[in-house]
């Protein structure tokens, strides 16, 4: 390893770092990924110089065309800095020096490291936003294309994990269709808190010299530009916030992953797998694996602890640019990538890994009680009050299950025995179809209800 | 204690809870602090019943009244429900039914306390965050009337907690401003997510009564309602994302905080605490502790770590309620307790704890190396490229410190010594106040720069 | 409220804390829990003073006479100080001097509220984790009882939550022993770590009376010493560690809770819950829900949210004692309270709460495929390379699946048709008794292992 | 890419995975770390084959000697495994069936990737907490011999980063060494819970093989076997109660990387930081940073970070093994190799980094008030109580405060007139020296303890 020379700052210094201190303070390791976002912002730094007349014209220009030069270098792969660089500012810029001799030099005029990192990371975060809600829109169309498909199919809907009342399937997929709008909603929201220029802050406290933030923010598409230098090149809460929504995305995959991984078990068998997106075990050669939702929800985990990692970074810290801040690249680039990684498996699995199995679905909404509250519903809209119309039923189940009987094999008689209010019209109330179809209220799993809400689904898709 | 009876639930419950699962479940402990809510919501749902004739006029209004006989009751100190109640729904439901008879019992017709306890909570929060603001303003009202007072005083401006440049003390605190004003937007943003009712979602899927949800979300004050039951019942990103925005709160408290500690100490001795809001030592008579900023700061790892118990207790858990959700309230009213007394304590703080000590401040930015960077800018204004002028100055610092030297101290000839571009106008150009009032790129500490950033201040203020 | 006086500390201080000050630093609300042991931490501290001469003996009498007297006043409900005493170390001695005169104001010499308060949260935490170990061997007892009952009962065994082997229901339960026996073993491995004493660390250097502190740790039970005042004062590693141990428990105790969830759903219907630790809803009269299992479930993060505040509280804090360091109280207590009711409400709910469905689980491991890789170490025990093996029995299941066979209801003809080392006697080796019988080697789930991890597991209990 | 081919697992299996779920499901990409263990324990595992007679010598020979040429493969970086290869295990597999032939399968036998990678994990993180042991010890050396150079020298004490009581620096840096010292414990404590072997404990159930557990165990220097099969696989504490002893580790360097970076300040001026050790400003050429304590606090939430992230994704799970698992090794990989660089860089930075400023500590421990317990103290031996003596005091410094004197500076008449007790003693009683030398309790700053506490850390080294 080549170690930085003493010159690497001012010649205030005398020697070189140590050469594990060097390597344990270097981040071109990891920063190396923000390269085309710092090329990107040094480009409009130059033009801003040159608007202000800071340096010529022609000065600009060979900086542009120099930072042209390691772009292209960097995507033929022609571009890698070792430890030496410290990191990927550094790296640029020598190389610049190198390409295009001291005018090179003039392109870190009126700016610092710290405003420049602020800038590389949220362009890169704003790009990788608008990606995540891309894919995000992708899985919602997945889960809205199945829901149209199964709109009639019933599923058994629980809390607790027991049975409560049937579903319409089309219903319990819109029910992740609108968490995942949330989700879209939320990245849109915090998006105008990530696209924001710190660039010009310098080191802490502004510039000396006459520069215009606004003109080279509106070059990078900021929507505006920080109003305090201080709060410019120490402010992580764009971040923070992003992996708040991060984590929010994974409650989300996490929930849905749980609940493939139940129905693709053998007791529910709701779910057969594909092969293309199941393993098998090394010894076991029955076995097939849901390993996609388990590692979904398994890598929820990390997020979380990403959130974590980067709270505690902030905590107690004086303003205003401390070293502390470079550890938030490595946490927000796993974040990046995990988030990215599972929204796109989990929409293959949804399109085509996994496959409903439509008839035993059915015989389970069947076979159960969980129209017991459809028959309180029925008594209370003859006038019982609710309460008493409950615990009747109640006793109603109890004693069915003594007797090995479903509700729908009861006889008028037995019914009649219970409450003289039952009549013929019980049988039709509790069957499932009409169970679901009867739960009509906004939002309700009734099927006039959800083909509003696919509906609207559609035109939340299409706005977006 | 006395346990609840077998009739708890409906009859298909034949003995008693175990009194030590009883204790284990209820609820009625902690969400008591909900009754008022829970008291407004049923009243709202009592009269969207009436509006949809589910029940009658008069059975609506002796439901109404009712529970504002509880609502008194609870007021003067003489509703305590105890353990056997399980929760505050169940506990107003029965005190409900002793007031005024079976009646009270039609009062869950076309609800389940799944949407109930979603209501009560949305409605407990919303007012928490406004309240939140409300404190907020004050504290950025605070911290903006020091600024006024302070444009002219000069603090030291540090990275890496190294003198770095010169500051306008009123620049420091605004930064402060900065951050509470993203955390009014963030709660204001995330309010629209907490301002959805899920009233009418039933247990799960909705109900079999012709309800009218949007009715009762308008006489609650909701935006809007949930368009998913599913996703309406066991939604709690609104109270996670309360939680980040609470998070970071206490990393913006954290921060003035950790520097409030440092600038009462000895060696920084840059404000005074008054006695009134600092603490002494039980056995050092000549302590006065920064108890304050330090209790903040402490406070800051507990609201992560409610961030962090409300997402691990998401994860995983499949559609819909289930009892673990049970464990988000805790948690909230913790939160919203301890940001809500984290701000309060910083505005008394700020506004009567602390005096900054001006002449102390003043000595400090005279005699460091802080001015070193406008050595630099000066060089390059004259046409040194940036780079080779920092060079430079690096090593007039280092001769400088050897021979015990601060640069204003250095002779003319000295400088030029160094580089003939120096000329007699370099001792102005390196006085702080000068120093200071270069920095007028936007969002700078230049002193024009403050007086219009003090401007925004008053303007958001004006307008939220 | 009554403000404190300015008197709270020295003389030093003029005017009082402002009262919402007072409130906001005020831990007598929750430290008050402490009593007990700050009385037993002070009677100890009395005792060495007399020994070394610091105080007489008559001095030492009154002292702990009086503080014997609050402590009788404390268990009657009569001593309840109120914020103005500010914490339980003040309010005792404010107390005692109330009773005793001036003499009671001699019991502070050589100490410091920072060793006090070390020493009281250490006595109460070493009280706790022997409570927590008492709790879990009846945790630990009850498992092993019903391992006991169901050595032969089989279960089907899961990978990936797939069906993967048959297994006794015994071994499986054990498996939840032997990771509480794990947690037994840690908290015993940390107690040497909270059994140390800080008393006579004094604030943070020590102190000049010739104190004996071997002589009150003595007293008081504690293994050694702490070796380093500074180290003494500001420690919090055992309350760390402890809410890692803590979380680990809840790790454990939330994959059985997760099981027993699983278990009671209609699809899996291997256990029933008995009414007294179940519940009902509120809408649906045929739920019986299992409450205790999800609130366990629930309350994990809250836990692993008390081990981050506490890691977040210490993050950085410079030596010696913060005021930080308050906000470790709630979070301990909270955490011991969370433990201890969630192993009470599981021991409960496994020893009265559950039944296991014996011949549901016998149909359960009669009809599925988990029998393969017995046919696959078949032909490996015939020579048959085992990847090989592996790889034919995947093709037997598929084709199996497809034909909707059993393997046992392969014949002869077919099995050698696969392969001609099959004889009669594959259908002995898949029948699920044998396949759980075969899984002999040390751990395994064979019937000869598991009563010998039940002596094992009678052992260790003994021992404990 | 290529991806695999359907026979990856059993002929169950017909088409190939979906390639971005191959690569999503892929830990080739990490997991490759495990490789010489993996490669170990797959030499164990052939041994014990042979031992049993599960397979001949001949073929235990040419698995052994098979496995070696991998590793000398990969030694030299000739073994490269694609993404295919989907783990280190089915690579190594692979690889090995190439190399010999089809004995090469029969590795496999009585064993699966449940236990195989557990084995692998445990084998690494020994190996690791080893180093870190005696990275610690490096660590600890370094600090008792910067405190043996620095018995005499005086350095403020703090608590509430108030001057308190000044301290020998020797005793402020031997409590790093004491934290270390339970560091390196709780590592030794830990061990025996990673020093387990899950070999043998196959899928979950153990193996109808005859094979011998203890025998590979002691071929590995396992110190016992997982005693049930199930927590065998599907046991993690160890990973978490490590992360959690890397997470105090951390917190111990978070709390000296704070105090470095306060002395390094302008403020304190305790230290000065030699260029080799610290990094400049790309546009203050005056700066000198600390950037390697700040870098080490940073990374402290990275380490909590995944201390959470493990716990998450343990919550819930029911047995045995699941695909979440996979998800523990890039948590441990990087916990490792952080904590293992902040040890190393802290050792560093102590060793050669850093000078402490004497004279300047000289100057600070003369002009506080932190001697003033000592006047109260020096009060309560001649007799007036302690509570009363502090308060008096109190008033004293209050006083000299407002008039700019010392302590040192009252006159006798001065002092008597506060209290007729005080003699001429009194300014031998205050004088810093005197002041530290006189805290002789066990475990204080007094010289003589310092001293012997320097002989007990020697100890403990010569110890471990």
């Amino acid at each position: 390893m080549q170690t930085p020379s003493p010159q690497t700052w001012s010649q205030r210094f005398e020697t070189a770092l140590h050469p594990a201190i060097a390597l344990f303070n270097a981040s071109i390791g990891f920063d190396i990924q923000l390269i085309e976002y710092d090329l990107t912002g040094s480009e409009a730094h130059a033009k801003m110089l040159v608007k202000t007349e800071i340096i010529s014209p022609e000065e600009g220009e060979a900086i542009v065309n120099g930072l042209e030069t390691i772009r292209q270098e960097y995507r033929r792969g022609d571009f890698n800095p070792g430890v030496e660089a410290e990191d990927v500012h550094f790296a640029v810029e020598r190389r610049l020096t190198e390409l295009i001799g001291d005018v090179g030099k003039k392109l870190h005029t009126a700016r610092s490291r710290n405003d420049q990192v602020g800038t590389d990371l949220r362009l890169y975060l704003r790009a990788q936003i608008e990606a995540i809600q891309g894919e995000l829109r992708q899985y919602q169309q997945t889960l809205l294309s199945l829901a149209e498909d199964h709109v009639e199919t019933l599923i058994p809907g629980y809390t607790h994990l027991q049975r409560a009342q049937p579903l319409s399937l089309a219903h319990h997929l819109l029910a992740y269709f609108d968490m995942a709008q949330r989700d879209w909603e939320r990245l849109h929201d915090l998006q105008k808190r990530v696209n924001i220029s710190p660039l010009g802050c310098g080191a802490l406290a502004g510039t000396t010299f006459p520069i215009d933030r606004q003109y080279a923010a509106e070059l990078l598409g900021f929507e505006k530009v920080y109003g305090n230098s201080l709060d410019g090149v120490s402010d992580r809460d764009f971040a923070i916030e992003f992996a708040c929504a991060a984590s929010l995305i994974m409650v989300h995959l996490s929930r849905l992953s749980e609940e493939m991984i139940l129905w693709a078990s053998e007791e529910f068998s709701f779910v057969t797998l594909n092969d293309s997106c199941s393993t098998g075990s090394s010894i076991m050669p029955q076995k097939k694996n849901p390993d996609v939702p388990e590692l979904v929800r398994g890598k929820t985990g990390r997020v979380f602890g990403h959130l974590q990692g980067l709270l505690v970074m902030m905590k107690g810290l004086p303003l205003a640019y401390n070293k502390d801040l470079q550890e938030d690249k490595e946490a927000i680039f796993d974040t990046v990538n995990t988030v990215r990684g599972c929204v796109e498996a989990m929409t293959i699995l949804l399109s085509e890994g996994v496959n409903f199995r439509v008839p035993r679905l059915r015989q389970a909404v069947n076979e159960d009680y969980s129209n017991a509250t459809d028959v309180a519903d029925y008594l209370a809209t003859k006038g019982v009050p609710f309460r008493e119309a409950y615990n009747l039923v109640g006793k109603v189940v109890k004693t069915s299950l003594a007797a090995g009987k479903l509700l729908r094999e009861l006889t008028l008689e037995e019914w009649q025995a219970i409450h003289p209010a039952f009549e013929d019209d019980i049988y039709a109330a509790i069957a499932p179809q009409q169970v679901v179809s009867a739960r009509n209220s906004y939002g309700g799993t009734g099927f006039d209800q959800v083909h509003q809400s696919i509906a609207r689904a559609n035109q939340a898709l299409g706005e977006g």
